[in-house]
């Protein structure tokens, strides 16, 4: 089950990277050459980078790695070197090891130091790391480098994932052309779970690493963190951003702000991506708070939202319950004032000054539930912020899938 | 569905409290004679009282009356009027007119002053509350009133609950027994919903208000809150507390620790009892945590582990999956050290200094998680507090009763 794929174009190569993908067998020999499993991005300049992890306090090695890696050389970052099939997690002192020799390999075939590399795991848990099935196939990754290999990396890094997962787009700026290209992976339903989200953008605007830093930390609470509702991250979640800078010549960006409005459009796409493929969704609901004391309260009002169980059986009932809903937000533990709550479901007007609206009649709300896809929209008439959050609904398909399959 | 419903002994009456019920055909005037749906608990003398309300922020007016009540006569409180079948809830300005009817019938039937009566509701939202139907079936009640009259209480508030829910203890303090009684009802899975949790304890052991209420706060924080998991609760949840201290003759209680301790074992037991009858609930999950630096550290991690909808599909799914506990403790959001947790599923070890237990056997932890009732035990190796925590499975019976029935 997945709601409304669109059909996605092709994703742009970007200046300075290559991409190349290999099959390993990563999970099982058996699968060696049925099915890309490693993905290789290769910077052919230092470039710049940033990256944001999960907040799990159980860390998996390949982000405590990343992590003091961008401390050290965030202006040198040369490659990211990414499995799928085993998330070399929840092995206790093997992890660190493993971690260390995955980046090895992955430098080794780039040809670039092993402290510029970074890299993400994703897959099974608490199962031995398969090291040299990987050493023996990243080879075939190396080879195959080339500018155009980006979707051959959003299909090599999915796990449970439906369909492979990309956006691009392209921003000028004071003259010059800039490109993003970003790949990503889900697919839990209510929050990247244990099966790992994994986001990797790529550009050529120049940037420094220290604002890109900061401007990932800001589009990732506005993209990736509004569907990891309630912060449930799993222990390998990563999102890097890598500038190669190559259109150069020219100086630095003076003034950031249109790329990062790109990128964020591109990092709300492909989260919105994710939830599409969410495990067991039929629906996808937007949930568009506005009138907040502050983004951050918005924001907490929505995932209180999105991530009420009663709330989501009720959006896969295709039940308008304005009860549940005014409940959650009741829930979310911010200063509200319940008499001026407006709730809309697409252009229905449904709550009112803490009153049900006089005129709002129970068929037209059922009639917006009802659809693959909708809009919720409460204002909390309480300031001017506003934060939208993306979330699927709860269905017996979503049991299934967790109950009856080990993942 | 429920989970080893045990056989409830008859409640005990409590000295100083008597108790009527009536059927109003409050949902529904082709109820009325069908089922009891109104409660009325009358003290005999003026009763001490104390009370625990919901936190959310859409707080109904028997709430939000019952509390006002409470902090100008906490001390001479002489009766609960409860009603089932309608919450006058999500009504706007005319919930405070007919929350006031509803004290105003009870306190005539009862021949007392409506400011020291209390008031509980539950039922549908959003439907005009019949005031009418209540003041006409409440002489009923009062006609009814019987030291006895505790199960019939249990029955008339129920809603969705399968079956009625009571508790008694006696406890023997320098020389005197003393009863406690309790009546509660649920039935939501997760949390106690928008169906409404209500609890009403009584007792004849002679306490001061104030430290009723202090007693109260942290009785329900062992028990109500800790299947309350996530704070997700109602706008009409309630827990009272009242004393009639009629065993008198002699003075207030010096000591009250041996009183608290039969409060939370009695409470503990209605919250057990809402839990087993929650909605779709295959399996009684105890969730126990040890070794954390404070009570509050192990209610949170405990909370986070039994309200991860991941977790409580492996529950349905008999499916000991350590990776989606230890990642659920990891979102608490408290300091851990994650190389220091262990985990037991009843006897098994499972994990152990941040690694798989080495004799841990799949089928060991599988049998385990198959039984209609298992502990988790997570040691986080911090400290010395503790907390246990109550919790159901995920399952398809609970997508159904919340996407396919509307309440």
């Amino acid at each position: 089950m997945a709601v409304n794929i669109p059909e996605l174009e092709k994703p742009l190569a970007v200046p300075g990277f290559r991409i190349g993908t290999a099959s390993c067998g990563v999970k099982s020999p058996a699968l060696k050459g049925k099915r890309q499993d490693l993905a290789l991005i290769v910077g052919d300049v230092a470039c710049h980078a940033a990256g944001v992890f999960t907040r799990n306090r159980f860390r998996a090695a390949c982000v405590r790695h990343g992590e003091a890696t961008l401390a050290e050389h965030s202006d040198t970052i040369r490659a990211i070197i990414a499995n799928a099939g085993n998330a070399n997690a929840g092995l206790g002192e093997m992890e660190s090891f493993w971690a260390r020799q995955l980046i090895e390999a992955g430098a080794e075939a780039a040809a670039v130091a092993a402290d510029v590399v970074l890299s993400a795991s994703t897959g099974v848990i608490g199962t031995p790391f398969p090291i040299e099935r990987i050493q023996e196939g990243v080879h075939e990754a190396a080879a195959a480098l080339d500018a155009d290999g980006w979707e051959a990396a959003a299909n090599a890094i999915r796990t449970t994932d439906t369909f492979a997962k990309w956006s691009s787009a392209q921003v000028n700026i004071d003259g010059h052309s800039y490109t993003l290209t970003g790949i990503a992976k889900g697919s839990g339903m209510i929050h990247p779970n244990m099966a790992t989200m994994l986001g990797f953008v790529a550009t050529d605007a120049p940037i420094a690493a220290s604002q890109l830093q900061v401007m990932l930390k800001r589009v990732a609470d506005r993209s990736f963190n509004c569907i990891s509702v309630d912060g449930d991250t799993s222990t390998n979640d990563t999102l890097y951003l890598l500038s190669s800078g190559i259109g150069l010549g020219h100086a630095p960006l003076a003034d950031t702000e249109l790329f990062e409005q790109a990128l964020t459009g591109l990092c709300i796409e492909l989260a919105q991506l994710i939830v599409r493929d969410g495990e067991g969704v039929s629906k996808f609901v937007t949930i568009e708070v506005t009138g907040a004391a502050s983004e951050a309260d918005a924001r907490t009002v929505g995932r209180a939202v999105a991530v009420s169980p009663l709330v989501k059986t009720a959006f896969a009932g295709s039940d308008a319950n304005w009860g549940r809903i005014l409940s959650a937000v009741g829930n979310a533990g911010i200063a509200i004032d319940t008499n001026r709550i407006t709730l809309l479901a697409d252009d229905v007007l449904m709550f009112k000054d803490g009153n049900l609206h006089p005129d709002y009649r129970d068929e037209d709300g059922m009639g917006v539930f009802a659809q693959p896809e909708f809009t919720v929209t409460l204002d909390l008439g309480m300031g001017d912020a506003t934060a939208t959050v993306w979330t699927g609904d709860l269905t017996h398909e979503y049991i299934t899938i967790n109950a009856e399959y080990r993942t």
